[in-house]
This record gives structure tokens, sequence and C-alpha cells, in this order.
């Protein structure tokens, strides 16, 4: 479990299904000229040397140790959900054939890192864990399982870091493939979302959850033909970040539809519930009659009891502005979204950024089995990067410095000439499965190896001099409150067991 | 610690510098024409839809659970020997700069990936972790660092997936940089290949050990000009694999050396051996003259006092024909190599693969840095592949099922309309951090639900019937005793934790 202080604001997206309004335009910030393949070294030593451009690609970040120490700390959180959950790890590769990913995320598509032709086949980076996952499992005829998958994926997006948003950032999946009876799997996934973020201690959340089958049902019992359902879809995702007169001047502008339709629209779309709202819904005199809808509604009442008797619906919103971006969901979407207060004196929560997301896609594994063999999906991805951002800030403002090795001795000697005696002693600690350093100098100053714990924050420090040579002792030092003992050399490991002991 | 029965044997080479010889004709290999787009998918129920090849690139592949679960097992125990020894994990991303990774290969910069020009800037695959390494320090101005990095490098290579050979693979390397005083750090990436290759048991091994300096010593007296230092390199980096004849009939006929030239520096290539064989070239009349042989020699001593040390000397062979590809390399440099008998008759042990390998790189730093500062830089690199083709092999060969879940209760029910009672209970136990299952039927038989249990290794089954809801227990089954005893429901999550405890 991390516990990091209260939670820093900023506005951010799911990284799953980025809203598509966000992606306008991103051809066109890109520069089309190619940067100069060399820049001259800086006179001084370099002496008209060639020396490479220093710097990351574009929207891509090292993690220096103290972020990949907090990084860790956060997979290994999310990871062990996943396995508590009982889920198996796969891994599939970052390559995959440019096939694989073509048709599958709508207008994201341009947003794919293509490979170079090289000679031989034609590659990309994959965009997602979801694509590769569906690919997997037709290629292995797979009809069921439960896996996670913790990697990279690659969008070549416009980079909003300070939000957490990458251009190569991880992605955390959990998805169950199978035919089982309606609604339990799913009700798993939003357990999961729900202990995950519970355990992160980000503060206050709403997890939003509606059902593609029941925003069909409205457009169609709205008056919208079925060739614009994707498009409304699209537009309604953008309720979260605008108002609704803005996304029904888009509705009726761009998108074409009446504006008869677009206000029928609206009265269904703002609203959110719980088990009361889908009752009524079930009761609406034209919802009621969609069969689609009244399939979505009647799988989202079951889902409710689930979730009624796992606990968690205090944290659960039906709520019918939520559709996301990508156009393989079938059944239930859900996302979670972190709540603040706006400032001091209004003490209603506001939405700050989207952190986990996910749905049921049933048609994915068929699009890739030669003879359309359908295999049904659900799954959630966490939205690791945007966490990270905010757990990264809240470490920041506390001031508090992670640690970013284990090591637990530093083996030091007080007198010069006696790196052999150091070079001895540290390598019957590593034998013994002790983490234990030494500095790398012939003749350190104790201080300075005692500085270097401090540091470091290593716990002990194990010091031989002439004197604890010739007793056949180790001198082992507490670094914070500096009590020294001797310890028999051959009860040194069992005593440095001991006094680390959790 | 692994332990997974006797070597599967097969020969292999170190990922971190292929011997140059086997990339002859790489390009040749590849074919040129493009594959098909898309590929009918075969009658059936796909009835004519264009289905995607259902394939991973050349070179690369998936790791189902089974592969993945012993992948997770390798690494860490190569990570938890890292961290022993102090070392920080960093991260870098996949992509750099094209001109990041250019120039540092020598041959093998044929093989980098290249990304697609979509406009911006001119991207690659990285082709190891030790080039990125170098631009992170130069380019964070970092002096001094202990780290660690496991993580996939791609290269454009032809594969050998039987052997371990992959386009897309993991690498685990483990780098001091800093100024420190000679050969301490050295001695220290040698103690953790030994380490690690004894924990993993992977049978006998030998790590060969040799220094840049002294090769170029021996060309220079044996009269080979400076401008072929490099060629003759890379021809006697082949020794371990083709005869010495061979290796002198390249020299003489591709690499124009002249025959008594060659001669000269077969009689030194050839030898191998201890502290003594430092001592006799110390007091060798050419080599002794030689000031870059005799720095290398010198030091060379100092590393096998530290060694003697460590009590590793005895799987330490100063060998000069040891050579590895790689540009970077300024000093010491060594590969440890798997010995096995080459059959039942013959006693000897021979080499069978090389698993890991490294070196001194003091000049690559100063490559990226504007200024041309310098950080010395020692590093070693698993053969992480190579090493799990292997435990692979084993595995399969011993039978044993190595378990892909972690879930230690199965949460079943003996009779129909359960199902509120299974979701109550399974929740209070994920609640709880117990790992636990169910299947996702609403009514399934209980000897399905048993079976999974023996399917996937789960030790416990915790059911609740009509009986048990009545009477406020659970019935705790041991799956492999099939005992069952009646647990007061609230007394349940201490007793599986404390059946479970190591």
């Amino acid at each position: 479990m991390l516990r990091i202080g209260p939670i820093a604001a900023a506005a951010a997206f799911a990284r799953r299904a980025p809203p598509r309004h966000r992606l306008a335009g991103n051809r066109e910030s890109i520069p089309r000229s190619r940067p100069p393949a060399l820049s001259r070294g800086g006179g001084g030593g370099g002496g008209g040397r060639v020396v490479p451009v220093l710097k990351t690609p574009k929207g891509t970040r090292d993690h220096p140790p103290a972020q990949a120490a907090l990084r860790e700390r956060l997979l290994g959180a999310v990871v062990s959900c996943f396995k508590r959950h009982g889920a198996a790890a796969i891994d599939t590769p970052v390559l995959e054939l440019r096939e694989t990913l073509m048709g599958k995320y709508g207008e994201d598509t341009k947003l794919i890192y293509e490979l170079q032709d090289q000679g031989g086949e034609l590659l990309a980076l994959r965009y997602d864990l979801t694509v590769p996952f569906a690919r997997y499992l037709a290629m292995n005829k797979v009809n069921n399982m439960k896996r996670y998958h913790v990697a990279k994926v690659y969008r070549r997006d416009n980079p909003a870091t300070t939000r957490g948003r990458y251009r190569e950032f991880y992605q955390c999946d959990f998805d169950i493939a199978g035919q089982f009876d309606p609604m339990i799997p799913d009700a798993e996934c939003l357990k999961i979302v729900h202990e995950i973020l519970s355990d992160l201690q980000l503060g206050d959340f709403v997890i939003k959850v509606n059902d593609r089958r029941i925003l069909n049902g409205v457009f169609a019992v709205c008056g919208v033909p079925e060739s614009k359902f994707i498009t409304a879809c699209s537009t309604v995702d953008k309720l979260d970040k605008v108002p609704w007169e803005e996304v029904r001047s888009e509705m009726v502008g761009e998108k074409g539809l009446s504006p008869e339709a677009a206000d029928r629209i609206g009265e269904y779309v703002q609203l959110h519930g719980g088990l009361d709202l889908i009752e009524r819904l079930l009761q609406d005199p034209k919802l009621s009659q969609n069969k689609l809808a009244k399939e979505g509604l009647g799988d989202m009442k079951l889902l409710f009891e689930y979730l009624t008797l796992f606990g968690i619906t205090g944290k659960i919103s039906f709520d019918l502005s939520l559709a996301r971006g990508l156009d393989y969901y079938t059944g239930v979407i859900f996302e979670a979204v972190l709540l603040q207060q706006e400032n001091e004196h209004v003490e209603e929560l506001v939405g700050v950024g989207s952190v986990a997301g996910g749905g049921r896609y049933d048609g994915l594994v068929g699009m890739f089995d030669p003879k359309g063999r359908k295999v049904p999906c659900v799954g959630v991805s966490i939205g690791i990067e945007r966490i990270f951002s905010i757990l990264e800030q809240r470490l920041k403002a506390s001031g508090e410095k992670l640690r970013t090795t284990e090591t637990q001795v530093l083996v030091a000697t007080p007198q010069k000439h006696l790196l052999a005696a150091r070079l001895k002693l540290i390598s019957e600690l590593w034998d013994a499965g002790i983490k234990a350093e030494m500095l790398y100098k012939k003749d350190p100053k104790l201080l300075k190896q005692l500085q270097y714990c401090e540091d470091t924050g290593i716990p002990l420090a194990a010091i031989v001099g002439e004197q604890e040579l010739a007793d056949g002792v180790v001198k082992l030092r507490d670094v914070s409150t500096r009590e020294e003992v001797d310890i028999p050399r051959e009860k040194l490991v069992d005593e440095i067991r001991r006094r680390l002991e959790p």
C-alpha cells in the first residue's frame, strides 16, 4: 500500500480511450522539417567534435532512480491486486504487424508509430495492450483466460507531460476472456478498480458506468440513424469536459442530427444515478421498447446487484453521458474519476481526471479469428501515468525522500591499507544474501563512508579496523543512533538479519 | 533461487556483443517483397471476411502464462542480485533519437530498427541498454552511479529462436559509472556474474577475462599497424568458434596481415591461465616494453588479487583469445561460458554458450558530452534469453508444472442459487488481502470447482452451502488431502493465513 499525503490536482484523461476532440490538429503541430542530424559540441574540451543532441524523443522521458523506485512501488500495488484476483501474466511483443493494429482504433489509427520498411514485414508499435491480447487469444485458440499485462504502449499523440500524458507510457491491464454468466466478470473488474484506488489512497473517486447497448438504444429512440451511432457516441463522450449546450451544437452542426433528436438525446444523457434510475428507465415508455436498451438495462440491474454484494455501490454512478472513445466496446463501459473540492469555499467535489477505464468488447477476438469465432472479453486498464504524476507531486510536496536502493549494510574501514579486509568481509555478506555496499576507494575516510550511509539511507555500517581484525570481531554501527557494538565475526550475519527484521 | 535439473545443451552467443561473422549475409536473408497486407479467412463461419495474418513479427514471440511465470522467477533472481550489490533502477525510453545510436556499434549499426519518418524527429529502437545509459549520464551530468536496468532491446538480426536468439529480447544490465580506484568495480562485476550463475544452478561455467589494452599491445608488438587493431580484434573474437588455422587464414587473406605477424599473434592469443600467466607475460621481453599491455597486465594482476579475496578465481580464466565485438570497450572485457561434457566417453568440459558478458567502456559517455567530459564505466549484461531457454527446456524435460497464478483459495458452493453467497464471501476475502477466485458461473457443479483447484494448483477451497450459511461457518477444504473442517466465518481469514504460512 502506498500512503503519500493528499492529492495534487490537474485535469487529465484515461489512456485507454482518449476523447477524440483533443486529437484535432495533432498532425499540424508536429514540425515536418528534420532536425539537424548532428550538432557541434560547444567549445571547451570538445574541440570541434561532433556530438549528438542530448535528449529523449518528444513525449518520452527517462526515469531516474527516485522515479523508478516510486514506479516500482506503484506497479507493485497494482500487480498485487491483479494477482489477488487470480490473474496470470502474459507478455506480447512491443512490435506487431501493422495489419494487426489497423482498423481497430477508429480515428486514433493515425497515432500509431510505424517502423521503416527495412525489408521484410511491415511493423508498428503497439497502441494498447487490448488488441495484442485479442490477437493472442485468436492466434492460440484460447477460449478463456484471466490475464494481466503491465507494459509500455506507444501513441504519436500531442504530449501533455505535466498532466501525465506521454507518447511512451505504461498500461496496466486486467482482462477476463470467456463465455460466462452475465455480469459476473464485469462486476469483478469494477471491484478491482475500487480496490486499487482505495489502496493507493488517492482520495475520493467515483466510477461511472454505462452500457453501449443503452447508448445505442437512446440514439435509436431519439431518431438517430444507425449509421450515425458511432459519431454521436464520440460527441456524447465530451460531456465530461464541456457543457451540454456545446455538445448539442456539435451534434446539430457538425454531426448533422436534427435539433429535435439532439434535444431528446440531451434529456437522457444528462441523467445519472443508481438502481432507482435503472428501474425508471426500464419503465420508460420509449426506451423499454428498444431491444438493445432493454438488454443493457437488464444487465445493468444485475451488475448493481453484484456490486451491492461487493459493498461498493457507494462509489458507482450509472451515468448516461459516459460513452468512451474506442470502437471495440460492445457492452458495459466504465471510467473512474478522482474527485476534489474545487476550492475552499465550495464543498462540492468535482472530477479532476480519469484514472481507470474499460469495458466489454465481445467482437474484437472474432476480428482476428479466421472462422470469426468469438471470445467475449471484459477488461480494465489502470491509468498508471496519471496516478504516477499525482503521487510524484505529492511526494515532492511532502519533502519525503524515497530510498532508491535496498542496501542494508555498508562495509567500512577506519584506517588505511584495509581494502583487502573490506573485500573479504563484503564477499562473506553477499554470499549470505545480505545487501551490502562499500566505497570503491582504496582508502576512504571513515567520515565519508558514514556520510554515504546517511545520504543513501543505509541503516547499518560494519566496520573492520586493525583492532577488530585482531579480535576476530566486526563493529556494527547503527547509523541513526550511532551506537556501536562489537560482534564476533561468525555471528555477524545473524545479528544483521535480527536487526533488520521487519 | 531457481533449481530446475541439469543443463540442456546448444551453442549460443552472448547478446551484448554478437560475434561479427554471424552477421554476414544478414541483409540478403530478409525477403524484400512485402507480405500480402491481408489474407482471406478460410471459409467456414468466416464467410469471406478479411482477417489479418495471425502471427507475431519475425524473431519475436508471445509469452504465455507458463513462460511469463518462469521469466518472472528468473528476472527476480537476477534483480535480487543487482539489489544485493546496492544498485538503483533507472528506466529509459525504448525509442531513442537515431543520432544517439549511430556510430556506437560498428558493423552492427545496420541491425538497428528505424521508425518511419511520420513528421518530427527521426527515431530508432534501442539496440542495447549501454548506449542509452551513457546518453543518460551525459544528459543529466551524472558523475557516478551504480544502476541496473532490465528491459527489452531490438536487433534486426537473423533470429535463431531455438538457441534463444530473438529480435526482441530482454537485457539485464548492471553498470558502475564513476572515477574510482582501479579494478574494484570491475571485480564486483565479475563477482555478480559468479553469484548469478551459481544461484541459478546452470551447471559448471568459466568466466573468461581479457583486457583490450593487452590485446592492442599484442597486436602492436606483433607488427600490426594501429589502423588494423579493430579488424584484427574482430577476427580474434572468432577463436571460440573456429580453430586457429581458420582465424589465421582470415587474418592473412581477408585482413591483409603478414603471415609472420599472424603467427606471432597466434602464439599469444592461444594462451590462457591465471596469475601465473599474467606474471609470465609481465616478464615477456616484447610485451613488457609496450605501455598499454603493461598497464593492462598490471590491472589484470590487481583484478586477480581482488577475485582471490572474493574466493572465485576457480572459475576465472585469463584468456587472450577473448576479444568481444563492440567498439566501445577500452579496458577489461569478460564473458561467461557454460561448460558441459561433450559426450559420455570424454570427461573434458566444452563451452556450450555464452550467458553473460561485459567490460569497461571509459570513452562512451564522453562521446555524448558537449565538452567531452569523460565518465569511466564498467558493466555486465546477463544473457537472460539464453538462460531462459535452458531453464525452459529443463522444465519441459522434468515434467514439472509451474503455477501461473498465486491464488490461495477458491470460493465454492455445493448447491444451486448460492451465487450471492459466493460473491459476498469472496469480497470479504479480497478485502482481507487473500488471493481468491471463483468460477464465473451462476451454478457451477462442486466437482467442476474442485477440478479447477487441481488444474491450477489452488491449495484451499472455501465452501459455503445452505447448511454452512445457517451455521455461520465455512467449510475449508485442503485440496490435496481432501480434509474438510468447518471454520467459524469470522475466523476464516486467520485460518487461511495460518494454513498458508511458509
